[in-house]
């Protein structure tokens, strides 16, 4: 075995004696499980008008975008999604990307400018991190949700652009940033605020417009929000939002968008039935809202150390990696799979199963999955 | 108007005048053009066998993976598409990302350690320079396909690891990178190969398992190939193709991968029907070749500066932006779609058309295409 191999070999065994081994686990079509792993927040993935949508797209217009959104990647599809988002988020314009990841790494680095600082939150998503480390700017990591941090960083760097980096709902824990006082430090210092809004549009906010609107930050000049179309609405996709001179510069300039292939015309067209769905869907929220509080009082009162989720993820502590994988691994065995965050996938050393609240699942089943993770707990 | 937006509205007044600025055209489903524009090499995005398996696959699964593959995202048509590939590629095994953007920052941070070099052509995609930067390794570019500067370039680094990073086909100019000479030279230093595929895969090497394949590297235990699934397959996403270990070490660690959703069911069935078709192609492999030297004698006769493609990307030299930008212009307002490269999209200074062969273009239609380009050329 070449040396290469043999030190990544090496260090596979190293991950495996720490409990750190990650397995990928396929799922047919037709598989039995309550999902509360996943992040399909509204059940829109699999909404017969969503997978309509797609499937006429899909026929009309092939499988791929064939090209970058600049050569022939763009289609009516793509175009009506931006105009759709922006108009339900409130901001000057949108531009779609193939992934949330790509499109957090291009809003970061067109952000940035000469001596540019950015003051980026400690649970922030690895996209983000990525962003900033690519961007090439100095970036100082404020502890997470910690405002006075955050004032303090901003305060240590007068005279020079900055650009404060945060989630609104945190992935892992599901916890939200406090947007509002984030906005006025910000603006106090005539820095941007960049927030991605990733799990909470569709779910939180006026109209499922997300968290930054709920804030009632929508268009404000000195906000970029950037998001997933892969969760709540469904499909696969991110997207950047802010004033339109931002939109310009990365379709000029913007790397991960230039040279990336467009997303699907199918998936656009499918996110963009979800979008409509997800607009017009305050009883989903409703329901979600009400399951979210189900699973911290049901879990709560069985003496599991649960979070109180801001949306629709909610974590409980486990004990270890080895005893988060073996729960998790129990839940599936009884029908319920429910997500598993180990170290380095968790902001913090602590292991927990990471729940999602997902209103397309039957709430007989729902119920009972609950049942089930407080049953099968370590 | 705030000072941020002031500066990006100067900096697109610079580009402006410059003739830099880039405009999103949107093209309906049915839209009568002849595209020489996009990668859909063998014309398989519309292959009805390609759109039927995507259909099934959409109807079973819904529209999005709904999370990451680790979490809920991988299916069993994602299993089963990264059976296929590292069959046909002949390595190991292969792992699917989202995007070949995010494959190649994943494959290139994958393959640094401590102290490595990176040796990146001058000509390598964004995604693979971006890789680089993100790696946070020393990165030495070598001049476009120059063997000997490789060369000194490891020489220059005794007893450091090394990877050279190259395309095989180059994305603008269609040129083949000498990929038997930089695995000799990489071998004897004791560096990897690192090879993006990308515009190879299926239009190269026996039954189009790529060019790395066709120059005898399928397998080897110093080479890694990256590629993206939204050219000649048809589709979208990406592909890291190498040894089980590095696979291991990719889902385990690799941040683009674990923190991504998965890419969606349908369009993974999409591209595994496009990877079967594509491997039994080599009818389809014999038309491009013979499109493709079509091109070079019809454009060459007429006095254009016309490269002599190893694959299906042409280059075909424009005297400047502007001119460059109205020549595609008339040829679509005749009908024909072509590529129009311009600084930065290009690996120098020169503007270009870039012209793609896709044989699922009628053969006539094809021919006028070429006519109209030469009618309008400046
Ligand atoms: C907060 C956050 N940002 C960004 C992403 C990346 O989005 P995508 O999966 O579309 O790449 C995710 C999850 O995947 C996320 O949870
Ligand atoms: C050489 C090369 N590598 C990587 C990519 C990126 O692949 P994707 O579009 O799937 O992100 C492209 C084109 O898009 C490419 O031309």
């Amino acid at each position: 075995m070449p040396s290469w191999l043999e030190g990544l070999d090496r260090r596979a065994r190293l991950r495996a004696k720490a409990g750190l081994t990650r397995r990928l686990r396929p799922r047919s079509a037709t598989e039995d499980v309550v999902d509360l792993a996943g992040n399909d927040y509204l059940g829109l993935s699999r909404h017969p008008a969503v997978v309509a949508a797609a499937a006429e797209a899909l026929t009309g217009y092939g499988l791929g975008a064939t090209g970058s959104r600049l050569v022939r990647g763009s289609t009516d599809a793509h175009h009506a999604l931006e105009d759709t988002l922006a108009d339900w988020l409130g901001t000057g314009r949108t531009l779609v990307y193939s992934s949330g990841y790509l499109a957090n790494l291009g809003a970061v680095r067109a952000l940035v400018r000469p001596r540019s600082l950015l003051v980026s939150d400690a649970h922030n998503h690895a996209s983000l991190i990525d962003g900033c480390k690519i961007s090439g700017a100095e970036t100082r990591v404020t502890p997470h949700l910690d405002v006075d941090a955050v004032e303090a960083a901003l305060a240590g760097a007068p005279g020079r652009p900055a650009v404060v980096v945060t989630e609104s709902v945190f992935s892992v824990d599901g916890d939200l940033a406090p947007l509002a006082e984030l906005h006025d430090v910000a603006r106090r210092y005539g820095a941007l605020l960049l927030v991605d809004d990733a799990h909470a549009l569709g779910v939180l906010g006026p109209a499922g417009a997300g968290a930054v609107a709920g804030a009632g930050l929508a268009g404000e000049p000195d906000v970029v929000v950037t998001a997933t179309l892969s969760k709540a609405l469904g499909g696969a996709g991110g997207v950047v939002a802010g004033p339109t001179e931002l939109v310009r510069h990365l379709v000029d300039t913007g790397r991960t968008f230039i040279y990336d292939t467009a997303p699907p015309p199918a998936v656009v067209a499918g996110v963009l039935a979800a979008a409509g769905l997800a607009r017009a869907g305050d009883a989903l929220r409703a329901e979600l809202a009400d399951r979210a509080g189900t699973v911290t009082r049901r879990l709560g009162a069985a003496g599991l150390a649960v979070s109180a989720p801001a949306a629709g993820v909610v974590s409980v502590t486990a004990p270890g990696p080895e005893t988060a994988v073996a729960w998790a691994a129990d839940c599936r065995d009884r029908g319920v799979a429910v997500g598993c965050f180990r170290p380095p996938s968790t902001p913090d050393t602590r292991s927990r199963l990471r729940l999602t609240i997902n209103v397309g699942i039957d709430r007989a089943d729902f119920d009972r999955a609950l049942d089930v993770i407080v049953e099968c707990a370590p």
